[in-house]
């Protein structure tokens, strides 16, 4: 058969929280008007999402996967995409694109451009969008509705690969789709996400006696939200980005102790200062 | 006329975003029967409140104001409070119950135990609710419904009081009224909510260059949201609890720099630690 009657095939290797949204949101996407066809593997939660028609076959192994595939997703922990790229890079037929959801691209980047064979294209994709409860059962098609998508491609990649994962992020929700570098990406989301995670699991390691929920309300839920983390998943993303974590880290415990500083010798006009400044730069980022 | 035809007067000094909301959400308040009579005042927008009949009656002046009250509620800023009672208190009738929605109580408690005549009552509130933007525009008879709320009581004030005061909180929304004494809200709240707006503050002093909303989700709208902050309010707040705020501002760096120790020196297993500390207390805080 030839290539139009052939269904578009797109593997997911991981299908829990991103992957199984990212399956649910896939449907109806066509790629030149041809069926699409949905390759699920996950030894955790394949079966649940073939039973619940998210995926439309489960791959008993990776390499089994991602053999047929025009696209392939890595939908799993840092480690363990690195891991499957590995393993599945020499199944993969000519002209595949692989693409991946993981949050920090550089080591991921430097990997793909020592050890990727020629014939496969990579675009990384980071959809911002998740949830603090992990798993294929928190998974939906609207996880990635009106996110923001930033694409990571390879020096090689070819304009219709990146073409292509544009338009996947825009067919599965995107308000906007970025290019970045590897560095840029993983130095801003330095800030905007593993510093943040850091301060609400910071804000969490006490708290004090004869607390109460009735003692909390909207500053204490939204600063503390993403504190009901995944310990092992965010020791892999925050390791894999330390070297950027840090000097975003070192500023905010400064601008920590310009506060105390300010409350210590009662200075009303520092505590003004730092509180506008905040202010202004708040209004400012919702605008960028 | 007696008692039972003279209407019930609640007065409100202020009536911004938390007064605003209070006359609102007492519409339909009954003490014994008798019919509700609010009485506000505020410079800015006692006339806006008056129009859209979330007050009966204007003050032009906060002594006319109190002069007939049953209760009078001071809701403006923390310094206002303060010159407000030192104004009104002689000009209350004997009986009436005074209030306040500061989010600060200690330094107001010592003033009124020293201050406030005996024929007067006070029962503080703290209502845990509110919005990142202020004034009567803002206001809405919605803001308390299912909050906490935090009853301080003077030494000498009677059960009635206090009864009446959880009768208030109830009708206008409260899901949970708790009686504690000022250093215990104030310790408590130093965590809950002043910690929680310096760490949002302090997130927003520098953010990296080429950052746009697409590099943003969950976690950066909501660990920052209270950042776009009220500076004067703030100041105010922040000085006033400095004492007990800045024990838990130390600790919340101490965390930091674990995160940053264990980030320098690649150590996953103190991550993993961290992180699960505040996972699990995250969930444990949620119970209380």
């Amino acid at each position: 058969m030839n290539e139009q009657e052939r269904p578009f095939v797109i593997s997911i290797l991981g299908v829990g929280l991103m992957g199984g949204s990212l399956a649910m949101a896939l449907r109806g996407f066509g790629a030149n008007r041809r069926a699409l066809h949905i390759i699920g593997y996950d030894p955790v939660s394949a079966a649940d999402a073939l039973a619940l028609r998210a995926i439309d076959e489960a791959a008993a192994t990776p390499e089994q996967a991602v053999q047929n595939a025009d696209v392939v997703f890595y939908c799993s922990s840092p480690n363990s995409i690195l891991r499957n790229m590995r393993d599945t890079f020499s199944y993969m037929k000519s002209g595949c694109v692989a693409s991946d959801i993981c949050g920090v691209k550089t080591e991921l980047l430097e990997f793909i451009e020592n050890e990727m064979p020629r014939s496969l294209h990579y675009v990384g994709i980071h959809p911002m969008a998740g949830r603090e409860n992990s798993g294929f059962i928190n998974a939906s098609a609207e996880l990635y509705m009106n996110a923001g998508f930033l694409l990571i491609p390879s020096r090689r990649a070819p304009e219709t690969a990146v073409r292509l994962m544009r338009d996947i992020c825009v067919h599965i929700g995107a308000r906007r789709v970025l290019v970045n570098t590897a560095e840029e990406h993983d130095r801003i989301i330095g800030y905007t996400s593993d510093l943040m995670h850091i301060a609400a699991t910071a804000l969490c390691e006490e708290y004090p006696p004869n607390m109460t929920m009735a003692h909390t309300a909207g500053a204490f839920r939204d600063c503390t939200r993403v504190a009901h983390i995944d310990a092992e998943l965010w020791t892999e993303l925050l390791l894999l980005n330390g070297e950027r974590v840090r000097p975003h880290l070192r500023r905010f415990i400064q601008s920590l102790e310009s506060f105390e500083r300010a409350l210590a010798s009662e200075d009303a006009a520092a505590l003004r200062d730092l509180l506008s400044t905040a202010a202004a730069n708040k209004e400012a980022m919702q605008r960028l």
